[in-house]
């Protein structure tokens, strides 16, 4: 595994910005496999997640206490609309990246993705995406030609895109930090304040 | 990324099996959630997938719906005493792996783990597991320290137990088969029967 330097290194910054942008999202039946796309974005190294379509303020108030508690920055944002978003990121020559059982296995395309220097916007969807989607993609990418889960998507994708130094990741400014332990749990606090 | 041989090749053959333990599911609140884990066990390389606790009819018919459209068997129980099915697994000479963010970095123990030929039950929790599991696990294991999400975890954890090699599993029986698409779906379709 590689690693980075440095107490705010960040693996996406080779990339400027690498975001996730969640198609889909119902609040009412999605909400908590929407928190862990949002998680997963965050612990693994993307620096921004972006809600198409709606606002749910669940989703960025766990978002917003996991940077408060556990430190880092994730850009967020609601509501947006999905096409003019990607749109508005390839105008400003970033590459788009739709994550979907049905695209091309990503050991085929992740060693260009990686060395492209591009700001990256992952697509992860909820039940059904439109075809548009696939078609303003750069990539149509598969995390294995099986049916699984956005959330295990996301994680393999941005793992091998960071060959794996998102464990490597300093995350600023935490005010609880995880002391490994091979039984039991151990938390260092480092905040003055609640988290 | 090491491959694999044959049309009935299973990474999990290793060990005889590799099985996930889902722990402390909730039926309403965890059930997508909960059909995440069993799909990524089975679309990773488990083959065995066992609910602690309580039976849940809607995740045993998904997953006998996905093994019957896309091949392969993973076995399924529902129900059990999670403590007596760990020492009962411990006493036929398997090992005992508990996913948590507060245990020790996957890096540190993963090629102990892997080239130990024992079963292996990987332990899956959902909100707050009691302290008894681990103290009774092998190994206390952290997927990143940081809160994400145990499907991702469970991903992440399989992925470097069998070193990609997940993508070269053929599901055997599959009805259904993606052709790898750079735009679009394309289905193969390989049964008579609905599935």
């Amino acid at each position: 595994m590689m690693g980075g330097a440095g107490p705010e290194w960040h693996p996406a910054s080779k990339y400027g910005k690498v975001y996730v942008l969640r198609l889909g999202h119902r609040p009412q039946r999605d909400k908590r496999i929407t928190i862990h796309v949002a998680l997963v974005a965050r612990a693994f190294g993307a620096n921004g997640f972006i809600l198409e379509g709606v606002c749910d303020d669940s989703i960025e108030r766990t978002l917003s206490r996991v940077n408060r508690c556990w430190g880092g920055h994730v850009e967020y944002e609601c509501g947006v609309k999905g096409t003019r978003y990607i749109k508005g990121w390839k105008q400003n020559s970033g590459e788009v990246i739709h994550l979907t059982m049905y695209g091309v296995p990503f050991n085929e395309v992740i060693d260009e993705i990686r060395m492209s220097p591009r700001p990256k916007l992952i697509i992860v969807g909820a039940e059904k995406v439109e075809r548009i989607y696939y078609e303003l993609s750069d990539y149509n990418v598969s995390i294995g030609l099986q049916p699984h889960s956005e959330v295990a998507a996301l994680a393999i994708f941005l793992d091998r895109l960071y060959r794996g130094s998102w464990t490597n990741i300093e995350f600023h400014g935490a005010k609880l930090k995880i002391i490994p332990s091979d039984r039991g749990k151990r938390v260092e606090w480092r905040g003055e304040d609640e988290c």
